[in-house]
C-alpha cells in the first residue's frame, strides 16, 4: 500500500515540520518507506482533501489520517515490525507524554527559536508563523527571542523529568527507542534544523540521547543538515 | 511467601502514608495479601533492617526493598496477574509519570495540606514533618496554608496533562487501572486521609476518577476514612 506524508517543506526544500518528525521516526521504525510531500503553511489548497488545515497528514491508501499521535495509532494498529507503543499502558502513557512535550516544552522552546525558523520558510509561511506567534505571545519575534541564550536555562532544567529517564536506560521508552522518544525527538529535531541557538549543552545526559536519535534508521534525523 | 509492608501510622493508626498508597494498590492489582505493619517517621530503629530510613519498605521472604516505584518493580518481575506496567515501555513511561507526579504535584499539593497531616500524627512525627517542610520551604506550615483555598486552583491547573488523559479513556493507564493510576491517587489519598481542604472540584474528570479508583479492590481506599 502507498503511504504519502503530507509535511511542511520550507526554503531549498528544508523539511522541517515540527510534528513531521514524529511521523517519519514512526514510519522508520515500522520498517516503512512513505512519499513523503511538502506543502506550505499557506497553501490551503494542497491539503484541503484532509477537511482540515494541519500537517502532517498520512494518507494510506483510501484513509486520510491527520494529527501526529492519530498517525502513529494508525501505523500501530495497521502494520507489524516494531511496536511503537508496546500494547495498551505504553500507549496511553505515550499519549501523557505527548501532552507534557507538547504542553510544557514547545511553548517554551517555540519564542526562542520562531524567528529563526522564519529564516527557513517562504515569505507567506514566515509572515503566517509571525502573525501566529505574535498573537499567542502578544510580542514581537524580535522580542521574544531577545534574551534567549538566559531563557534556554529555564528550557533545559523544564526538560528535567525526561533527564531522570536517562540515568538507568538509553532511550526515554527503556533499552530500545520507541513513540515517545520520537515524541521528544521532534521539538528538538525542528530548532536543530532552524537555528543556531544551543538548546542542549554539551555533556547534558538529553544531548547524548539527542545524538543516538539522530543516528537511528541510517541517519535518518541527520540526513536534514543542522542551521550553521 | 509472607509479604509484609511497613509503611507510616499515624494516631488512631491512620495509614496516611503517601508513598505507601502506591504499593498497597499495586498488592492488590497483583490479587496478593500483605501484612501492613504501622511505623513512625522518628521510630528509625524500627526500620533499622531496611538500611536506609524511610518507608514504604517491603519484605518479601528474605528479600528487603524501599522505594514505591522499586516495589512495584519487584512485584511486576517476581508475580504473576494483572501486569502493573504492560511491558518495558510502559515501565518506563509509568517512570516518567511517576516523576512527574513527585516533582510538579506533590511539590504543590504538601505545603497545602501538610499542617492538616500533622493533626493525625503524633507529637513526635508532627514535629518531624514540620522541621523538614518549614526547612524545604522555608516558611511556617501556617504560613504555607494561609492562603490555600486560593493555592490550590494553581495546583488543579498543573493537573491538566493528567487531566486530558481522561478525555477518552476512564482510566490514566487506558480502559484498564494501572502502576500510573496508583501512582496520581497516592498524594490525593494522602490529601484526602488528612485534610479536609477539597483538592478537586465536583465535576472535574479527574474527581469522578477518583472514585473510580476508591471503588476498586472492594474499596480499598475508602476503607480509610476521608477527613471530615
Amino acid at each position: 500500500m502507498a503511504l504519502t506524508l503530507y509535511e511542511l517543506g520550507g526554503l531549498n526544500d528544508r523539511r522541517y515540520s515540527l510534528f513531521s518528525w514524529r511521523a517519519r521516526y514512526a514510519l522508520a521504525h515500522k520498517g516503512l518507506a512513505a512519499e513523503y510531500r511538502p506543502v506550505r503553511v499557506s497553501d490551503k489548497a494542497a491539503i484541503a482533501f484532509s477537511k482540515q488545515e494541519k500537517v502532517p497528514i498520512l494518507v494510506d491508501g483510501d484513509q486520510v489520517i491527520h494529527d501526529s499521535f492519530r498517525i502513529a495509532q494508525h501505523l500501530e494498529a495497521h502494520y507489524g515490525g516494531e511496536s511503537l507503543f508496546g500494547g495498551e499502558i505504553g500507549q496511553s502513557l505515550a499519549r501523557f507524554f505527548n501532552t507534557w512535550v507538547d504542553r510544557t516544552i514547545v511553548p517554551r522552546l517555540a519564542p526562542l527559536v520562531a524567528i529563526d525558523v522564519t529564516g527557513i520558510q517562504d515569505e507567506g509561511d514566515a509572515r503566517h508563523l509571525r502573525g501566529m506567534m505574535e498573537k499567542g505571545f502578544g510580542k514581537s519575534l524580535e522580542e521574544l527571542a531577545a534574551n534567549r541564550e538566559k531563557d534556554v536555562v529555564g528550557l533545559r532544567r523544564l526538560l528535567d523529568p525526561a533527564r531522570a529517564q536517562l540515568r538507568a536506560q538509553p532511550f526515554i521508552s527503556g533499552s530500545k527507542p520507541a513513540y515517545a522518544d520520537y515524541i521528544l525527538l521532534s521539538p528538538l529535531q525542528w530548532a536543530r534544523i532552524a537555528s543556531p541557538l544551543p538548546i542542549l549543552e554539551d555533556g547534558d545526559a538529553l544531548a547524548a540521547w539527542r545524538e543516538r536519535m539522530l543516528d537511528l534508521y541510517d541517519g535518518l534525523g541527520r540526513k536534514e543538515p543542522a542551521r550553521a
